[in-house]
């Protein structure tokens, strides 16, 4: 089966999801510079879940890049990546309008990790079929980022009861990891293709 | 007349339904987890209508992948199809918002029925498009899974009105046959192609 | 220049327009068949706007499934018409709270009008771009069914103010002109290709 | 790495912020051709987004028309202009209600600017990845369009607070400049290929 109408969905859910955050800025009331003032943690949210999508789907362009044919496990696993990524945009809402305080900055972090572990899924369902000798498998390598990142999400949910300020420096961090372009992989597939 | 733009027609529609009903599930009032408890019932009409339209888009997939051209009255169908589907994210905000009471179940049920039988009314417009010996016929098969799907749903309609958690259950088992993939049918593409 | 991308960004467009109008059936109070009773003029609306815009993408379709390449005024009334279009969510939203009274049901009318004239002003830049004598010419003809269209419409708008039900039927009578599938045009382009 | 899912990805962000913006257009109370009035400066507002975001649009179609590959900085380039763009669908709607009064129109522009200055970031990252003598770096010329762009941003933020007439007749005269089609890079397009 072709991988095409699967890029083309991800594609339109993924900028969906990235899109429909703003509607949560809603215009505040008064009219003068001020009155923007509270709009700031909801903006600050809409930029942090606005790189992690932009992360997911950098990266989801990357991996499928690699992939040659899809089958119906694999679908499924790439549909519930993309429930799980739906969900960044009620955590962010909610977060947002919380100022980051304690349970919205860990539900936060769960549905970040939620991500992370069906991205690892949809991973392993690609490898499985593609088999460990194949090109794909060679570009994912021992996929560091991906376990570094569970980890620190899962500390950052922890965490966030006490003080979920460090939280957010922690998801920002792993935001970090990722947007730092890994030029290592992109040499690869460039001198294999 | 080629396939290619109604297959991004419809994955463009079908990506925005799918999102559009994260949009339902508002953040709460309160910033701690017993907030999120009255959301409960809205989450798991998300998640039930989420994996629906996921099974529809992954069905129609299969289908137009062996599909050659279309004609007119496909598009039609294709579309009245599409404009089922889009009421399923109003049956699902209404059941979400009253608990899984007798009257909304019944609705979404109706609405599930209405997909189904819209998804057979495009079936057999392809089918007539493409004639009884063709590699589409052969992967369809004698499409058992949509005559009981379509039994079920009557089912759960009816059954509403005793007890709306049956019709939930009944409405899952139908999500559960279609979500166990179909290899079968799977293989003999891979084979025919 | 390409026409893909066109055809993608109005795929795009036109997909969501048809899919966020379904917000407006905001889940009413009730969780009875009873409270579903008020929301029939905005179901009848949506009904209505549903085929509207299918007819659209549909025309849209086969327009440019004749076209090979496009120029920057193309571009442009392409996007005009996308505007008119999205005003279509607009007029159905007045038009559905308040009962198919006057006002609405006119502007309803004017909008459509302004659909139908910027779908013309776009078929003429086509044909300007691609002659007189191309296989696009020849499968748009005279374009009967464009111009009778024009002229319902601006009956619509009129009759509207002396009775708005008219107006609905002659919008209804637009909508089936363009349903009833044009096959004599379907089968000279499969001819000539 | 190929540019189509780039390109797919960002028409699905652009079609959807080109039309969520309708949404802010709400059908008014009252059912007369006066109740529409007050919704004049919404709709204003609207138009002039809308022809903005359809430039740029047709800017990106331009761009990409002669680009022939793309890296990680390309992409993350891309994903900040797509969220500078989404902030226009905000700045619109709060511009909207508030009757063009200084600071929202201020806000407006400052948005524009940060669109305006994204766009160039992604140029330029283009033509580093490209090279000088590229098709791409002729068709881009000099970007005297671009660079005028910028200085009657900063004017007309700076003068919004004097008179946010002349600033939204200095964000017009821009949406002129651009709409006027550059035949002069189409052609030398035309004849390069």
């Amino acid at each position: 089966m072709s991988k095409g109408r699967l890029e083309a969905f991800s594609d339109g859910v993924l900028a969906i999801i990235i899109t429909i955050m703003v509607l949560e800025l809603r215009p505040p009331e008064g009219s003068s510079f001020e009155a923007l003032k509270p709009l700031m943690p909801k903006f600050i949210s809409y930029v942090l879940s606005f790189v992690y999508i932009g992360i997911y789907w950098n990266n989801h362009h990357h991996l499928f890049h690699a992939v040659n044919h899809v089958n119906g496990k694999i679908l499924w696993c790439n549909t519930l990546l993309l429930f799980c990524i739906s969900l960044v945009s009620f955590a962010t809402a909610w977060m947002g309008e919380n100022h980051f305080v304690a349970a919205p900055v860990a539900l936060y972090g769960i549905v970040l990790l939620m991500c992370g572990i069906s991205y690892w899924l949809l991973v392993k369902a690609l490898l499985r079929h593609h088999g460990k000798d194949s090109l794909l498998a060679a570009s994912i390598g021992n996929d560091f980022k991906g376990k570094i990142s569970i980890i620190i999400y899962i500390l950052g949910v922890l965490i966030s009861f006490y003080n979920s300020w460090i939280s957010m420096g922690l998801y920002t961090v792993v935001a970090l990891i990722w947007f730092i372009p890994d030029t290592r992989i992109e040499k690869r597939i460039e001198k294999e293709i």
